[in-house]
């Protein structure tokens, strides 16, 4: 088959070559920044440089930019893809891409999922992707009630074969609400903890607690923040759960009574053991 | 010289198998449970069984204990340490067990430092045990005024010679301010992230800032009870810090602005990338 791939960030370089490295399909790419094409040709990351012209080509289209840049990407070219083109964004929201491309879909015989690959580093760009990325991730498919069986089948045998190690279908509501949670709110969690003062002067004070939980504070600011509004009405009651639970942390340690700590430590230490 | 290991849990186990691995000393080690001293010599995490008589024998005496529980062991065997000992103990709160054990080794001839070897693994018992466990980490040492200089060498020299990284000096008081936040603040968290009910269904939503996050959440409750409420008073403000600043991301999610949301996220990226 046919790849293209739009954006050669962290994701989409990634994407890049983990299918070259687990297929032989033909994989072609674009950026916004022509180095990086070149940088993306000269490791083998993609065959060649994906142009317009080679759209109506391509047997899968995988869509790696921020969110709305994807939905807006797919707008400006839903006459340019074949009419048997699988085409799939990889924005960490599904609702807000997936409402607006699906009614173009609808329009055309190419087919549209919503998708998110359930990896990161806490670095962005090519410069960081890698073809392992993905090794031990999900790939979350979000396809309409239009999109017939095979369609489904044929996206998820694709990721599996370039390397995810599962494909899950849920709806784009399901994805941001799960979303908003495992990755949103540590987010969050990691950017507010690291602010306390206290953590310019944490060597020979920390360890692996405070790795883990300072990690992925570095954040690229402008997607976040994109994401994040854009699923705001679901992340918002996450991050009170959150601190209605930390309050209660803070009650019972006000306390001073181990009677009501200890009660608080297990439930956590449960909730944690039975997620295994 | 001889060591003394008082206590066979995950760090006494490891401290007496890192000990063995990297130096020539003899390991002694006792436990309240008598399997685990059978085990530990089976796997030679130690050379025999430390029994009351071989005490005044020991030149180092690690005391691996919960923190009351170090201090009041200290304080039973206060007779029985030979003068020039070096008494230890490796208790994740300095200030209170520091002020208990402090004037009873001033009125002794051997040594004492407060100690508190930082790493751990989220699981507890010396079936976790491991040589490695300190390879990576720092042995912070809270001698008071009293400890002569020579003897706060011998013991960075001990520990440095025992597979640590680093040791680092300072006070009891230091030491609970910045454990408060690096430590006990991050389980704190991990325990409270985890019990939103979302969690149960994480599988193929999830990815390594969720894995991070959740962790230590699997933490002895009975043991940071304990250790929570022995530093309470520094670990409120550390919680009502960090809740604080969670309500300033919600605050500015709630304006649905992106001119207040970005800036959020910006402090803290600002903040981890000065860690390093």
């Amino acid at each position: 088959m046919k790849i293209g791939i739009i954006g050669l960030g962290l994701i989409g370089g990634s994407l890049a070559m983990s299918i070259r490295k687990h297929t032989e399909h033909t994989v072609f790419g674009c950026d916004i920044n022509p180095e990086v094409v070149l940088r993306a040709k000269a490791v083998e990351a993609i065959h060649d440089e994906l142009t317009e012209d080679m759209l109506p080509a391509c047997d899968v289209v995988l869509v790696s930019l921020f969110p709305q840049l994807c939905a807006d990407w797919i707008a400006a070219h839903a006459d340019a893809f074949g009419p048997h083109a699988l085409v799939i964004d990889c924005a960490g929201v599904k609702r807000h891409v997936c409402r607006q491309v699906e009614p173009i879909a609808a329009a055309h015989p190419w087919t549209y999922i919503g998708g998110h690959p359930m990896a990161g580093r806490e670095f962005s760009g090519f410069a960081y992707a890698r073809a392992n990325l993905f090794e031990n991730a999900s790939m979350i498919l979000c396809p309409s009630a239009e999109v017939p069986i095979e369609a489904r089948e044929a996206a998820k045998a694709f990721f599996l074969e370039s390397g995810f190690k599962m494909v899950r279908f849920c709806t784009p509501e399901a994805h941001d609400q799960m979303i908003a949670y495992t990755s949103q709110l540590a987010h969050v969690v990691s950017g507010a903890y690291v602010k306390n003062p206290l953590a310019a002067d944490h060597k020979g004070f920390s360890a692996g607690s405070f790795l883990d939980l300072t990690r992925v504070a570095r954040m690229n600011e402008t997607m976040w923040t994109e994401l994040f509004l854009e699923n705001n009405d679901l992340l918002l009651p996450a991050l009170d759960d959150l601190i209605l639970r930390l309050n209660q942390y803070r009650d019972a340690l006000a306390s001073a009574d181990p009677d009501r700590v200890l009660p608080v430590l297990r439930e956590g230490r449960i909730a944690k053991e039975a997620l295994d």
